[in-house]
């Protein structure tokens, strides 16, 4: 059924069974959805009193679709869902994505249990149910039920994106695209009955187009299996988990949500660090931590500060420090080409303070002689926009900098539109920014210690 | 010279003494801002070169001018400043700014020690040197020299802040303006050299119009005072601290940034606990704990939760438990009113989940419901203005809560430009929103502690 998964990412025809022609209903924001985008595909609308719904001609069964169907997206009352996979299975579809809730988490099991029977009698990869399903921006499969104006969708990009949570879910999704980060697939996988959280990793873990992976997990179906998988992903790509339901009371709400009991949260860590899955605690840092995934991985842990305002690089090296990285220790020749650079009133050092009167070349120099020196492992840039010296070239600065791939960098810069404006742009680039030095220290820290089990697992196999 | 401080926030007519012509130098950007602004009083450059600056008459000397002068900006090359001060003095200039650099931060200490003489000879309040100075809404005095399109400026609020760094200062600003929440004075002092850090304690401790102060500081003039100032500031409000320079190489930033050796951060940190001083990691956490006090204070530490998105419910109820407070039992008529107000498929509880589909009526009810509840103490609001169902009359609802103050209210909401747009307007309207339950729970802690506090000490008066 796994393998089927990529007929549900890259259908050829797909059926909306349940697609309605009244605005505000999850069929109709499903099928709008799907007409404004880049699908290529055929779309057969699928409802039982409609002839026409949106200009499209619907059908009373996806049985009297003529056309092969790959994927059906099913948003239909619970009760009538088993019966539909079935005539999906008999139709030959290779997948479906069920929006419906009603199932196991509102303590429906036995219907659940149909669903799981018809799905493994056809052999169908079915996502959910009680879920926002999927969404592809490379084939704009998109069965996300938030109107687009209200959530947006990120562009293409390297990072794939797994929750049990919808909502969680289409939250992360829309702040991504807010700041340009693309992703390779999106997948709320609600209950999981048929296909569970290490299904979708295994997937992701051979998927080209993924580079590194997210995951907000309430708990697990199968922790053994969860185990199993995240050794073997983690040493392909990184992982990083934000996992919910920690406590006593709170995995109650958990339980009520998705149908699963929050599993023993001890025993969950223990296997995070084992298989050095990354641990994002709270949606703020598993946003932190993905980004600085698409930098280079470094060779050791040393930190090289370069700033225009003093007390941010005051701010950067307590991080540093405080997440466990080292300040860099300037070579000789980087400080005699720092010292060429200054003002007479500056002072060479790291963090490398440039002053508040620092212009584009100036950061340039800097950050070239910050790449060339071997004692600095990676380079973290903090910008104040605000500074009337700064212009915007500094963004090509920045990008190229990025682009070189010789060691990661990260950007710092808090402000208001001016500043998040010009992060937006670096973020589509692929620069990690972050508003606060300490984010992105954490995110850095995570990206040393990955870099180092990689070159580790390297060793082994040498 | 503390009490002639409220002629630097509130002068009549001031002096801009080298005010520039010319776009881009710093005596031109606050000349500009000045003009472009509210103030009331008059403005007179001064400049050696030019007869006429902006269309205003230049004069060559302070002591040329005719009228009054309360307060003298100063942008003019370090050397030239100790004159400037005396001039000032007899003129009869009651406080200056000097935003001038070039004095004990690089070593001038004869300097700055001439600057700090002439300064007490004449009684005068003088903030910096080495500073962006003073903005102060109210009566729109302005001497930050971050262009205003780059870098904005709160309206009238009650948060004051102090800042030794002024670029952390200009990067805390702009991002409270972005989210249009207000402040009553900000305060960039530098090198602190006449006026220090506990200085401008002692001033905002009695000011009418300082609900909560933030600070930022590398390091203390003098930690004794410091230590004396916080005990009894924080008696009358809270005092929200970020404190760099915590580590040994970062130290030496600081130490070059604006001429003071960053104090043993333990002593600070011990000097924090007994004072009740509430200390900040990172800038985030500064904004985040700074918004909450806007709320009244809770009776006691147990949480009511609220939401559309499971998933978001599970997070608000784990960050509940991580930060120290307490998930509410609710009372059996709330649990009876609730039943009232869900669909048949919701459970009551508490994080009390509304489903997916919750309208504006149904939170207007359960937040009237939990606001009546005697268990509970404060309320956090999840909201997903993703899902269709909600519309923009939640906005009056939050706001509403908010103004009865009867309890602390917390929104949650995370997503991209249309959620960001719905979080500015509940900020402008005193509702604090975080972006992750974690950040929000952490700083209702910190108002659940004070609060606990100021009722031990209203005790102690008894």
């Amino acid at each position: 059924m796994i393998k089927n998964l990529k007929y549900v990412f890259d259908p050829k025809n797909i059926a909306i069974i349940g697609a309605s022609p009244k605005t505000g209903k999850i069929g109709n924001v499903v099928l709008k959805t799907m007409l404004s985008g880049a699908f290529r595909g055929k779309i057969f609308p699928v409802n039982i009193k409609h002839k026409e719904i949106l200009g499209l001609k619907a059908y009373k069964s996806i049985l009297d679709i003529k056309e092969n169907i790959d994927l059906a997206i099913i948003i239909t009352p619970a009760k009538t869902v088993p019966k539909i996979i079935e005539e999906c299975g008999k139709k030959g579809v290779k997948g479906t994505i069920v929006l419906s809730s009603g199932f196991g988490e509102v303590g429906n099991k036995d219907l659940e249990n149909e669903l799981i029977k018809m799905a493994k009698k056809y052999n169908i990869a079915l996502v959910g149910p009680n879920c926002i399903g999927i969404y592809n921006p490379k084939t704009d499969l998109d069965s996300v039920f938030m109107p687009i104006y209200r959530s947006k969708r990120p562009n293409v990009g390297r990072i794939a994106i797994i929750t049990q949570s919808g909502s969680t879910g289409t939250s992360i999704l829309d702040i991504l695209a807010e700041y340009n980060i693309g992703i390779s697939k999106f997948i709320s996988y609600g209950n999981g009955s048929v296909l569970d959280e290490s299904d979708y990793l295994e997937y992701l873990e051979n998927d080209e187009d993924t580079k590194v992976i997210i995951m907000y997990l309430e708990g697990a179906k199968n922790g053994r299996k969860l185990y199993e998988r995240l050794k073997s992903t983690v040493k392909k790509k990184p992982v990083i988990i934000l996992k919910s339901g920690k406590y006593g009371k709170a995995s109650k709400a958990a339980k009520s949500h998705t149908g699963n009991i929050a599993g023993d949260y001890l025993a969950y860590e223990a296997a995070f660090k084992q298989t050095k899955t990354i641990e994002a605690n709270g949606i703020r840092e598993l946003i932190d931590f993905v980004k600085i995934f698409e930098q280079p991985c470094p060779k050791g842990d040393k930190i090289g500060i370069i700033t225009n305002g003093g007390g941010m690089g005051v701010l950067t090296a307590d991080a540093t420090m405080e997440v466990g990285l080292k300040i860099a220790e300037l070579s000789e020749e980087s400080k005699k080409e720092l010292k060429k650079i200054l003002p007479p009133y500056g002072n060479v050092g790291n963090p490398q303070d440039l002053i508040a009167d620092a212009d584009v070349e100036r950061y340039k120099k800097a950050i070239d002689i910050f790449m060339n020196d071997p004692n600095v492992d990676a380079i973290v840039v903090d910008i104040l926009f605000q500074v009337p010296s700064i212009d915007d070239r500094i963004l090509n600065v920045l990008i190229d900098a990025s682009n070189n791939k010789k060691k990661p960098i990260a950007v710092v810069s808090l402000g208001g539109s001016y500043t998040e404006n010009r992060r937006r742009i670096l973020e589509s680039q692929g620069v990690p920014s972050y508003q606060d030095p300490l984010s992105a220290l954490k995110a850095l820290k995570k990206l040393v210690d990955y870099s180092k089990y990689k070159s580790l697992l390297s060793k082994d196999y040498e």
